[in-house]
């Protein structure tokens, strides 16, 4: 039991993790603990329209887990330009030492959701993958392009970094985004080229 | 898709749904969204020891959604004296409203999982409702009693609240959380008496 407390406890940290994209009407920035419970709320309620049919709870499990590595490395913006290989080395170095806090059992089976979610093979993880890109996209879309415009993102960056495992996970969402980020481009959402 | 994309900017709000505990090591306090996820991770590392087997899927699906009425009710301490009638009645009305932003399937889908929560009948629902106890619980005992004490919570509230849920659903968690509370009743992690 004592071990299931102390990674419980550990994982309260993911709450000081802040991304760059702010709650609507709120003026701090998003944590990551919060994205997770949004992206599984939004991975339940969008899996009829994923590619491939899915597992939802395996979506779910993966969603849940997927930023715990942030607690040592903080979390990176999607549109950070290289470095990815280094930074996911180091995510995994995060979660091989917080899920090796519980039972080996626990730790296994969250290692490999995490790992799912990072290989974005099956067809759940491709799903999950697709919700956990498009939920900022959301936000800034309802939120005149916050995080787009705070860090000088392009649309043809944010395009280039969210169409393609959007269209692979989840297409009709997909479809409705790019409509939709054509539309704000036109408004200046984003930062200038 | 709209419809969806609706109901997922709507629940943004639960964000910004504060509660009484403080993450460790921050100034503010937690919200509702980030304790969701937190206690869908709880619930799904302590399954085995649910009081009887459960679908812990269906018990990470209600608790993902059991709090989301709050963003029409605001968060009340599970410690406060009466009123549970009215805040429930207010709850429902509210997720009534929120799921009903959805199609019809999967509205009906996240009131059900509401429901069972809030029943509190099933071995999922009785677990659910342990480790939603438990959490704050948990916080408290890592962080000097914080939220009992600026809220002048006694021992004898703490333990008349929770006791009987949490041995309901998790009879193993209980039996860790009553040593810890003895424990930290002689330090005096607690309102006055």
């Amino acid at each position: 039991m004592q071990q299931i407390i102390d990674f419980i406890l550990e994982l309260d940290k993911l709450k000081g993790v802040t991304r760059k994209t702010r709650p609507l009407g709120l003026d701090r920035y998003e944590n990551s603990a919060e994205h997770s419970w949004q992206i599984a709320m939004l991975a339940s309620s969008l899996s009829h329209y994923a590619e491939s049919p899915v597992d939802v709870n395996r979506v779910i499990g993966m969603l849940l887990v997927h930023d715990i590595g942030e607690i040592d490395t903080g979390d990176t913006i999607v549109y950070a330009e290289g470095g990815w290989d280094e930074r996911k080395a180091a995510e995994r170095a995060a979660v091989t030492r917080i899920f090796g806090l519980l039972p080996d059992q626990q730790g296994a089976r969250f290692m490999a959701l995490w790992q799912e979610f990072d290989d974005s093979e099956t067809p759940e993880a491709r799903f999950a993958n697709a919700v956990d890109r498009a939920m900022p996209v959301l936000l800034n879309l309802a939120n005149a392009g916050q995080s787009w415009l705070e860090n000088g993102i392009t649309h043809e960056r944010v395009v280039g970094r969210i169409a393609q495992q959007i269209r692979d996970g989840c297409p009709a969402l997909w479809d409705y985004l790019e409509v939709r980020l054509e539309d704000e481009h036109r408004k200046g959402w984003f930062g200038a080229t």
